[in-house]
């Protein structure tokens, strides 16, 4: 039984919430797999160095004094921080680029129609599961930034919860895993005004309904795609979930049909 | 048979230089480790975030925002150029902080006489040799930063050298072992002038005699003590070289006495 987990900027960006986070991650047992994001500290250093951050809907376009400061913020101080804080609660973490051990490689995002600069699109088998069984094996807990490179020494800027999604689908082809992606919501809301409106369980019939009928909106679509796209290819099942219920069942489950 | 490699600032700062040591470093045959220092970029970065720099008999004193610029430039930077690098010329390498895999332990430095802050020490025998043993089995390059941790989640900044003879301490525990220093000149010169002057063998006894004389001087003696603390602890040969030298002979060998 392997667990991935991806946590995102609100638990990254904030020191109480990432405490609890790698307290309750450190009582997870078995093998498992952290996934990252890297918050705001990437915007607040580009401020600081006065580096444009441009967006362009909602994805930031990753010049290449962007992508240095990705690469400083995700791979060195947010990776190193959460690996150290993890070795504090004893679990023997190891910070993971996609380029360390080549675990995971990724083209660079064609210039047209929009050219994002150093993003990166990862192929849902993109992940190296042979290289992940021999960490994991090693007892190891591998902890990914969303960083990985093209194999042609450029390092590329993705998207962490398809990140997520390919590492957990190698770790499916290890053994049986279940992937958990943290939000700042107890999972799937139907109404976001009402915190009694968590949906259990979303099959993808629900979910094409859903969609259909607005419930599920613009910002949940890829996130909730990458999480389908997952149990398709051998997860066993996703969870939406707060952080802080980790250790409990509260949150919205994502199964195949039937 | 393992080599160990270090690499300063004078490679990492120079694209063109680095891309010939990583083009030799390559094609070294059998286990290979690498250790690079942080360069002049830690520094550049602090002056446009108006950090100040301190030093104190040419060290850098390293407060918590320094102590993040390191973690930002070492340990994600520059590691992980040097990591895409080296995988782009076929090197299966794994970029690591002490902190990944517990791999080294350090003791933060006391804060009397002088407090240096973020800064820490390693035992020679800090680095733990089954974990590097296993990377090594998995077919795996590790390139280590001068980031490490002190287990209960706080990171230090160490002497990149200084863990370039720990690792070669616990490479040798694996396997015969030689160490090789990359250096801005072609050795440990007589007289830095003379360019024919190059000591090609330094033994302890030498070494004395060199130090008594004045011809190695303040900065060489903390590069040589490690060095000679390294063949004390089980490393065969330790090598003080140019990095365009790392495939030929040139260079200054550190032997045991006899």
């Amino acid at each position: 039984m392997i667990t991935v987990v991806k946590i995102g900027g609100n638990i990254v960006d904030n020191p109480e919430a990432l405490a609890r986070f790698v307290r309750a991650f450190a009582g997870i047992g078995g093998k498992k797999i952290l996934i990252h994001g890297g918050g705001k500290e990437a915007t607040r250093l580009s401020e600081r160095l006065d580096i444009p951050t441009v967006m362009i809907e909602g994805r930031r376009v990753t010049s290449r004094e962007t992508l240095d400061v990705c690469t400083m913020v995700y791979a060195g101080l947010v990776n190193k921080r959460i690996v150290s804080m993890l070795q504090a609660e004893g679990v023997n973490a190891i910070g993971l680029s996609g380029a360390d051990a080549d675990i995971i490689r990724a083209t660079r995002r064609p210039a047209k129609p929009v050219d994002y600069g150093f993003v990166g699109d990862i192929a849902l088998d993109g992940v190296n599961s042979s290289t992940l069984a021999s960490l994991l094996d090693a007892g190891l807990t591998p902890v990914f930034c969303a960083i990985t490179h093209d194999g042609s020494a450029t390092l590329l800027n993705c998207n962490a919860d398809t990140i997520a999604a390919a590492v957990a689908i190698a770790a499916a082809r290890i053994e049986p895993t279940t992937l958990t992606y943290c939000f700042e919501q107890p999972g799937v809301m139907a109404d976001i005004t009402r915190s009694d409106s968590l949906i259990k369980e979303i099959t993808p019939t629900l979910y094409a309904a859903l969609k259909a009928d607005g419930t599920i909106n613009k910002g949940m679509i890829p996130k909730l795609d990458n999480a389908f796209r997952a149990i398709g290819a051998g997860v066993e099942k996703v969870v939406i979930k707060h952080a802080d219920n980790l250790a409990n069942e509260t949150g919205t489950t994502l199964s195949p049909d039937e």
